[in-house]
């Protein structure tokens, strides 16, 4: 029998496991014709170092550029962090002291005719500094350059996400027995962001309760709208987990639907399911957008599903790669992204249907499985 | 008599605050030779516009050029958003939806041939996506171009700094009736998080717990470490209140310190007095990094103070002027920054001491009066 994921193992990282990331990112650049890459802090950063510094303007930047191992520019102040990172083991650390130019000390690490890959969320602040110090230097953006870096997810990631996803699971099962009706959005969004605790995040990024009208806005958050008997209710909520992220929507009535609400739940629940059914290794991430869009389109509310269909999700719950019309990357065993259409009438009401799906060897697989169909609340 | 700058006015900024702050910004813009200004999320545009969106790879940016009115470019999802935000009165909004190329719609708002400045924490993405569409602009980051842009804080603004200092120093005095010895540090960090919002703040930035010798490392955060009896404890901590931030630093000790540890927090607490003596308008900022500097090194632990004296403060914690040696930027009237000399004996114990400064018309004024002698805690 096949071990349930979900309980596999979630033992932290080792040296070894993030040298081999290194050296994997650098083969990867190297295929793509880049000097190397520039790696600033953040998910990218965490994912190959297991270093998750604070951004500040004070630079601190991977470099992982050919015939070289990795080195990680960091100013001194932060150094002893740095070095407790459990990546740290495998490269250099090159300290600067604050009134010294970062920029001047990193340069000797570059090719100066080189093009290199550098992290999307890079400050500009550093950029310019190193385009100003290496004029012949050019520069893409990782997303751009190797946008599947982080893309497909080993075994011991599926098994962080799989956890994460039975989490949210449980959370929304929990969330059905809170009172709804007289509350504000912001105080059921308090109870999921306990919840998510409770079950074992470590951070909650965002907890949506979009409520009546709001839920016709899908970046509507959580505000101070008391619910009402008879609105519908869109809650979207996630957060991380051992590290990985989790992300759900389900979307409950408060008492009974009228026929048009159920019908709209119901046209969301047929293209969450069409745009799931559409995953398996080798179509397009862009298929999937056209699966879940073709069965809203059908019924008339083409115009009304105004984003795109889903995004990946790993160290962070938002990030490659994108089910989105034009996006023809192929779908690899492995990766992760959420499968979330949605239909949203200004000024009514919206519904939005959303799980985690990774792709297998021969189709996909929901990371959550809390029911879909229209749950009723109080 | 003058009224306690702690009880004046915090009520909201208007639009017309905004328009005001965007119109002396591109001002400052044109003065500077630049084209014009470009502003992602964050600080620079809560400042601008109160707008303050989660910074994601979509493009969001507000665009102040020369000749026309400020123009926020927004994704179109998170349009409804901007336009609740207090400065959308004062500038148009022009969305783009996913799929569409936002620097193409970012680039008629150009001249194509200007230097820009740039907020220094604009994606690399983003730059990279205007440089381009647009290879024959520039670009300068905003803490090069206009690095005191924000430095100067206006009557409504000290108001909140006070406001927040005040709740500090509430949160200090607290703080010292709680159990030390026996807890770990995260347990203390955790109780000056609690009194830093249950005094009034919306978010707590930092919570540094330096026990014995974590003290030692400046940026040591809150560890799993048990505070014991006998050990210096440095104490850091701030965040936001009405918007604005709070961060004050003192050392405390658990039962009686040796001579050593006695003198050398006297050292520091006369380093700190020299730091906010050299204080007046038209002071460089480096004076003030020197005046402190010049009492740890006459003390002969000059190789021990391995950090500048101070950093701005404002909508964030940490911000333009930097009291450092090499910056020669006169002090003005309004400016406000920490004034927070340290000394680190590594494997030991460190000592630091910090105030938030604002600068008067004749000195300085301290935005923070908690008692500076050592404090002897259980």
């Amino acid at each position: 029998m096949t071990p349930d994921p979900v309980h596999a193992d979630t033992a932290p990282f080792t040296t070894a496991d993030y040298a081999a990331r290194m050296a994997a990112a650098a083969r990867s650049a190297a295929d793509a014709g880049l000097a190397g890459l520039l790696i600033a802090p953040g998910p990218d950063l965490t994912h190959l170092t297991g270093y998750r510094p604070v951004d500040t303007e004070r630079l601190t930047l991977l470099v992982l550029a050919a015939g070289q191992d990795p080195v990680l520019v960091v100013p001194a102040l932060e150094a002893p962090d740095a070095a407790k990172a459990p990546g740290a083991g495998a490269l250099t650390l090159r300290d600067w002291t604050d009134g010294k130019n970062p920029y001047g000390i990193t340069a000797p690490l570059l090719d100066v005719t080189g093009r290199f890959g550098v992290s999307d969320n890079t400050w500009a602040l550093h950029l310019l500094g190193l385009q100003g110090e290496l004029p012949t230097t050019s520069y893409t953006p990782l997303t751009d350059a190797l946008p599947m870096l982080r893309a497909v997810k080993d075994e011991r990631e599926l098994a962080r996400l799989a956890a994460a996803g039975e989490a949210a699971d449980a959370a929304y099962a929990q969330i059905l027995h809170v009172p709804f009706a007289g509350r504000r959005e912001s105080d059921v969004a308090a109870d999921l962001a306990d919840l998510l605790r409770v079950h074992g995040h470590s951070q909650v990024d965002f907890t949506v309760v979009g409520s009546g009208p709001n839920g016709a806005n899908p970046h509507h958050e959580a505000g101070e709208r008391v619910i009402e008997r008879g609105d519908m209710v869109v809650l979207d909520f996630g957060g991380l987990k051992h590290g990985y992220g989790s992300d759900i929507s389900r979307t409950v009535h408060v008492g009974e639907p009228t026929p048009e609400e159920q019908r709209v739940h119901d046209i969301v629940r047929e293209a969450q399911q069409a745009g799931f059914a559409a995953v398996r290794p080798g179509a397009a991430c862009q298929d999937v957008d056209r699966a879940a869009r073709a069965v809203i389109t059908e019924f008339g509310y083409g115009e009304r599903f105004i984003h795109r269909t889903g995004h990946g999700i790993g160290v962070t719950t938002h990030e490659p790669p994108y089910m989105i019309e034009g996006e023809e990357q192929p779908l690899l065993p492995g990766m992760c992204f959420s499968v979330e259409p949605g239909i949203y009438l200004p000024g009514r009401f919206g519904v939005r249907i959303e799980d985690i799906v990774t792709v297998t060897e021969d189709g996909g697989r929901r990371l959550n499985n809390a029911p879909r169909e229209m749950a009723i609340v109080d």
